[in-house]
């Protein structure tokens, strides 16, 4: 029996096309390409170069193009949707899934996207439109349309000889849902139900009618959290009057808890989570200068903050060599607050009812974190300036920007999440930012007082 | 119907159990907490305060102990069986899952361990210790071995009866396994197969015989990867000879996925993911103080750089004033390409072949985004301090400790993954390191060099 090991059996298949490019040939290449699963061929766009890219997609099986495109990211979706033409999206487009359909239309130039259309057959055309209608983010952009539904009235042994009629399921069905003459959904028979039962019972005999769902205008982040908590493999995405619309299923939220998780760690670094890792330099470039000039501004006030005590610096260059240890201590503590309450919000943690113990936490863990590096650091500076006055205003100030920093780094995204602002994208910098400025202005304030 | 909107019905559970607790009603909050799901309790759980969770613990629903223990994470599991003496956790463990079991077993402490062994009846005992035996990390500790098998010889319509005697399926079930009289595993038969094929054919007409299989000593970060990319809802898992031992289903494969983009996250910003949200500030304080440590002796490394040009910095206090806008610069562009090649690392877009590729791009964006910043902030601090050659002097130091941060930002995580140290987790401190290194020895240098 064939072991298809999934990626890892694809990095042989990597080094094979590698080779055979290296040396043009290219029906090897093919031939190669040919044998692989989608998503593998995804996984090596994505991790070749613009230039390799566009021979790869060329030589690929065109019948596997819709997967494909599924299974890129949105970035290197972007790029390979301009090597096509309206005319071969929308041939490709007739096998896919509307969900799969509506997030590659998605990334098409709007003048694009409506040639696609017009060259779609008018069934398909109406399927993607309705996808397409609801909003970006919302569990109506991801579901699937491609329910099986029955009647509660009839019997098991019906839904059997139906579903042999049928002949097929669609990819991914784990359950059947029961709706009333109205498509009011009333309950649903999991597969493993329908195989274990008494073929004689009615549906309404053997359904769950409790069953959880979705409501088609709830947003993806709370449709992951629901998945990841509760095992879902599958749920109802309904109307808010309980008529059902279709499903949403789990390789889906998978796609987004990965996305979100990205976005999180990209957006603490100021990058974009969608950046393709193979982007043309120039794009790059261009998309990683928004925050460096934003740091840029945060660095230039922190240095005028120095710049109100240059008197003193001119005084005592020792405080020149120091200063910095205040802000990066009170930084990185503040950074792990940050860091702390951010996947709390994003797991769903903090409430209105704890979230004043949170804060009273991390102060505390500000503080004696404080205590106990202010008097190492002072130890570790007098032994090596030799100056005990310096040691100590050093030791205060950090207290103090530690201290702070816990503070801060937990007050920061609760603020922001009250405006709607993403703490993972504009925390870190605007912590940073808390901390530089305290950090510098308490330890040259308190020396030009004490030393100037 | 009943509509369970998971977390969000919850919410409005948790401020009752809220209400009731500050006013000490706690048959009400007994009540609530017998209403709510086992995930909802544990999210409730994670969110309280340490003395909050133990009354929570103890007016919850003992039936629902085992489920609660298992979706709680892993800190919070921890302070949770503290609270639980080894006969109630052996008669909790009774109605687990052996995975789940595992899972929980692992965060006991060895002697409560053997205790609990102790308490166990033999057959719960003996699954239990099979569970442990595959080492942490591996297919085989997130294995379940509860998979329905049939033979291939055997028609459909007896597959079928079979089902309706047995009654119940395991949970998950999306598939049943083919094996041979030696339990090798020769093919699988999805539900949606069984239920649309004519009963009368033969099994071994209507398998796949392709089955994609997990030997069972694969770390669970690539079964992630694998579940992600071809959208499997549960894999088999087999010897190294083909014998099945189990399967992993996609819940389990949520969680570590969810768990591996924590690590990511907090790992950046020196935490620990298991860390419980609301943990006691003593063990916080002592977790984050190793962090800390290595921060402080970062920082009075990039001090002692600054210490070699005390002479400098004492003619000129500009510089001091100046001097930490490099190593920021630096450190941002630095971080940016860290974050990107971390993420490219994680969903394996880099292999021998393309990393060349990658590490002059990201070169290449520092070298461009260098030169563009570091003629904006020649203007700027020409404008600022009326200094010519200084505003040369810091274009020159950013530009280069841009380029550097680029290059350090591709190599160093790299570098560490080649000697099989997390990237996550130890390349920020690394890289700031370099880029503080760097930027104060350039500007402080070249200013040594040009002015003093």
């Amino acid at each position: 029996m064939a072991d298809t090991h999934g990626s890892n059996s694809a990095s042989p298949m990597f080094d094979q096309i590698d080779r055979a490019l290296s040396q043009g040939l290219y029906v090897q290449v093919r031939r190669v390409l040919h044998q692989m699963l989608a998503a593998d061929i995804a996984l090596l766009l994505e991790s070749s170069p613009p230039s390799t890219r566009e021979i790869l997609w060329q030589l690929s099986d065109a019948n596997q193009h819709g997967e494909i495109l599924d299974e890129l990211n949105e970035e290197a979706l972007a790029s390979v949707l301009k090597m096509m033409d309206a005319e071969k999206l929308a041939s490709t487009a007739q096998n896919m899934d509307v969900d799969d359909l509506a997030y590659v239309l998605r990334a098409l130039p709007d003048s694009v996207y409506q040639d696609v259309l017009q060259q779609m057959q008018s069934q398909d055309r109406l399927r993607v439109e309705e996808a397409l209608s609801y909003p970006e983010g919302s569990a109506g952009s991801i579901m699937n349309t491609d329910t099986t539904t029955i009647r509660e009235d009839i019997n098991v042994e019906v839904v059997l000889r139906y579903l042999r009629i049928k002949a097929e399921l669609p990819e991914q069905t784990d359950t059947l849902y029961v709706v009333d003459a109205h498509d009011q959904l009333v309950g649903d028979v999991p597969l493993t139900t329908l195989l274990t039962v008494n073929p004689n019972l009615s549906v309404s005999e053997v359904m769950r009618s409790e069953v959880s769902t979705i409501v088609v205008d709830k947003p993806v982040q709370d449709i992951a959290n629901l998945f990841g908590r509760h095992d879902w493999v599958s749920a109802p995405v309904v109307s808010a009057h309980g008529i059902l619309l279709g499903r949403i299923t789990i390789d889906d939220v998978v796609d987004i808890i990965q996305e979100q998780a990205e976005h999180r760690m990209m957006g603490m670094a100021g990058m974009d989570d969608d950046e393709d890792t193979f982007a043309p330099i120039l794009t790059s470039t261009k998309r990683r200068t928004v925050w460096l000039a934003i740091n840029l501004c945060a660095a230039l006030i922190a240095a005028s903050i120095s710049n109100m005590f240059e008197a003193t610096l001119a005084q005592i260059a020792t405080l020149a060599v120091l200063m910095t240890i205040v802000p990066s201590m009170g930084g990185i503590a503040g950074n792990q607050t940050l860091a702390l309450v951010i996947r709390a919000l994003a797991v769903g943690h903090i409430n209105d009812n704890n979230s004043k113990v949170l804060i009273a936490k991390e102060a505390g863990i500000g503080l004696l974190n404080g205590m106990l590096w202010a008097s190492v650091v002072s130890g570790v500076v007098y032994f090596w300036k030799g100056d005990w006055t310096i040691a100590v205003i050093l030791a205060v100030a950090m207290f103090i920007n530690m201290a702070i920093g816990g503070l801060a780094g937990v007050c920061i995204p609760l603020l922001m999440k009250r405006f709607n602002i993403d703490p993972a994208l504009a925390g870190g910098m605007a912590l940073t930012t808390v901390t530089d400025v305290v950090g510098l202005f308490t330890f040259l304030g308190m020396a030009t007082l004490v030393l100037a």
